[in-house]
C-alpha cells in the first residue's frame, strides 16, 4: 500500500464518497425503479405497486453505548430507524429482518430482552419479523435491520422531487434526541467512578425517550394518505436538519430558505440546552436521530397540511442558485452545512 | 444483571436460540409468505409473483481477516453470499444492498477496491447495487448485505418441502473454501515474523478461489427452470454440508441418509487435507462457505437432474423417526451433528 495514492475519507466530504464508489454502477434490471441515493430502494412488484427496502447497521461504540441503553430500547430503536426509512419514502411498513452479530459472553437473557423491544415495535407497528439471524461477534454488538414496505408506485416520495415554492413541512420537534444523548454522556461521565450511581434525569424524560425510545410517524404517512397529500419529496431526519435538508436539496436540484425561528424545539430541550450552556438551534440542526420527517409539499396544499396538526411550516425551496440557508430573527443568512461522514 | 439467571448462547444450540428468540412474533401481514427460518424471507408481490430478500452482515475478525483478504475479493464474496440465499430459494437475483461500517483510518482506495469487487459481481450476475450506504465504525471492518430476487410464487423452493425417498442433490463439491481458509491461516501463522513473506499457494488455487472469491450458482437455478424442475426442498451451503442438510431435515420435518463416498471432494481439497493430516470429509460436513447448493427432487427426476451435469445425489430423504445419518462404505451409520451458534 506503501506507493499507492492515500486518501482520506474526510477529504470527500458527506456526499463525495458515496458517489465515487458507486457511480459507475449502471441498472439493467427493468424492476429497479429506484437505486442508490434515498431513504430506501424501491423496487417493481407489478401491478401498480412497489416495495421499499431499506438497510441500516448499528454499531456498538458508534450508534449506541451498552453502558446505558437498555437493550430492550435497543431492540424498539432498531425498529424504529428501519420503518423510518420506509416511512420517509411514503410507503406502508409490511416487515422488517435482523441480523445481529454477538459476542458469545452475553446471556441468552440479554437478547430476549434486545427482542423484547423488537417485539414491542412490532405489535405497534403491524409489521412482521421476517428475519432473525443471529452470529457470532469478536467485537461488539452488531444490529443489521432490513426493513421492507409497500406503496402505490405514484405514492412514492423520493427526495427528489422538491420543487420551486413548495413548502418545507417538518412532524414533531427537533434536537430533543441529542440532548436525550448528552444527558446521558454527561451523566456517564460524572457518575464513573461512583459507587451506587444515581443519574438525575429529572425534568427530562422527554428527551430520553426521543433518544432511547423514539417512535416511527406510522401516523404521519397514514395522515398524509387521509388528506390525499403525496409529498413532493421526503427524508426521514436522521442526521439533522441541516444535513437531511441538504439531501433534499441535492437530490431534487434546488435551494432552500428555512427561518430559524420557526424550527420547534420542544421545552424540554430548550432548558437542558441552556443548562448546559448549549444552543438549542445547533442541536436541531446537526444533532440528528429525531426520526422525524422532513417533508416537501406545494403551496396550495398549505390547508391540506396544517389541518393534519403537529406539522410545521419551516421554510420553503427556492432556485438551486440560491442554495440553502438559515435566516435568522434579525434577517441576516446563514449558510447550511453538512456533519460528518455518515451517509444514510 | 448479578441476581438474574444466565443462560449461555452455547447451552442453546444451533437451532435453539433463534427458536428462542422468534417463537412469539405471529405474522400480521398478508403479503407475509415466509418469515424467519429459511435463506430468505418471502414477500407477496401480487400477480403471482413474490420478492425474496435476504440479509446478512460480515464481521471482521469473525468473517474475514483482512491481513489476506484482498478487499476486491472481499466485495465480490459479500454479493455470492448475499445471492445465494435468493438462488437457494429458486429465485432470480435482481438487486443488492451494502452496508458498510468502516474505521476513518482505512483510506477511500480501499473502499474503491470493496465496490470494485461489488462491481465485477454485480456486472457477472446482472444485478443492481440498490443502497450503498457508508457510516463509521471504532473496531472492524462491518459490511452487511441485503438481496432482492424475484420468483414465481409456485416455483420457490423452501427448506420445508423435503418428501420421503426424495433425492438429496449437491451442486459442484465440498470442503474446498474451508481447506482454502485453512492454508491461508497456516500461511500466514507460518510467515509471521518473516520480513518479505511469500505464501506458498502452489497447486491450491482452486481453493483460495473457493474461500476469496466464490461464485453464485446462478447457472444451476437456471438450468433447473430450464429443465422444469422445482426442488422439493432448497439451501445455500454455507454452514457444512451436515448442519444445512439438518436445517432441511428439521424444517421438512424428516430424516436423510448420506453416503459418504458419494460426496463430491475436488482433487486440491483432499491433497490439501492429506498434507494438513486432516479429513477432507469432516471439511465437508463442517466446514461451510462452499455457496454451493443443496436440494431435494422426487425420485423421478432423477434423469433430469443428472442431464443437467455438475450435479451428485448423494442420499435420500427417510422417515423423521430415523434422523440424519451418514452411512460410511463399510455400511455403518453415522448421526449428523450441527456445528456452532451460527444461524444463517
Amino acid at each position: 500500500m506503501s506507493e499507492k495514492k492515500r486518501t482520506e475519507i474526510s477529504e470527500l466530504g458527506e456526499f463525495g464518497l458515496i458517489d465515487r464508489l458507486t457511480s459507475k454502477f449502471a441498472t439493467k434490471q427493468n424492476s429497479t425503479l429506484r437505486g442508490v441515493g434515498d431513504d430506501a430502494a424501491v423496487v417493481d412488484a407489478g401491478n401498480g405497486e412497489v416495495l421499499v427496502i431499506s438497510t441500516d447497521t448499528l454499531l456498538e461504540g458508534v450508534d449506541f453505548d451498552l453502558t446505558y441503553f437498555p437493550l430492550k430500547h435497543l431492540g424498539y430503536k432498531a425498529v424504529t430507524i428501519g420503518v423510518s426509512d420506509i416511512l420517509a419514502m411514503n410507503a406502508r411498513p409490511e416487515q422488517i429482518m435482523l441480523s445481529l452479530g454477538v459476542s458469545s459472553k452475553l446471556p441468552v437473557e440479554a437478547l430476549d430482552d434486545l427482542y423484547e423491544g423488537v417485539h414491542f415495535a412490532c405489535e405497534e407497528l403491524g409489521i412482521d419479523l421476517v428475519g432473525g439471524d443471529t452470529s457470532a461477534s469478536m467485537t461488539g454488538l452488531v444490529v443489521g435491520v432490513t426493513a421492507i414496505g409497500r406503496a402505490k408506485r405514484e405514492s412514492v416520495a423520493y427526495r427528489s422531487g422538491a420543487q420551486l415554492n413548495d413548502l418545507i413541512c417538518i412532524t414533531g420537534n427537533l434536537g430533543a434526541a441529542y440532548m436525550g444523548l448528552h444527558l446521558l454522556e454527561r451523566e456517564k461521565r460524572v457518575l464513573r467512578d461512583v459507587a451506587n450511581p444515581e443519574p438525575q434525569f429529572e425534568g427530562y424524560e422527554y428527551l430520553l425517550e426521543k433518544y432511547l425510545k423514539p417512535r416511527a410517524r406510522k401516523d404521519v404517512v397514514e395522515q398524509l394518505a387521509e388528506e390525499g397529500i403525496v409529498p413532493t419529496a421526503m427524508i426521514d431526519l436522521s442526521d439533522g436538519l441541516a444535513s437531511d435538508m441538504l439531501q433534499i436539496c441535492r437530490a431534487s436540484k434546488c435551494g432552500a430558505r428555512i427561518y430559524l425561528e420557526r424550527i420547534p424545539i420542544a421545552k424540554q430541550t430548550s432548558a437542558l440546552a441552556e443548562e448546559m450552556h448549549a444552543d438549542p438551534v445547533v442541536a436541531a440542526l446537526n444533532g440528528g436521530e429525531d426520526h422525524e420527517l422532513l417533508f416537501t409539499v406545494p403551496l396550495a396544499m398549505q390547508e391540506k397540511v396544517m389541518r393534519m396538526g403537529g406539522i410545521d411550516v419551516i421554510g420553503h425551496i427556492t432556485a438551486e442558485s440560491t442554495g440553502a440557508a438559515l435566516v435568522t430573527p434579525d434577517g441576516s443568512d446563514i449558510r447550511l452545512k453538512a456533519q460528518g461522514f455518515k451517509e444514510d
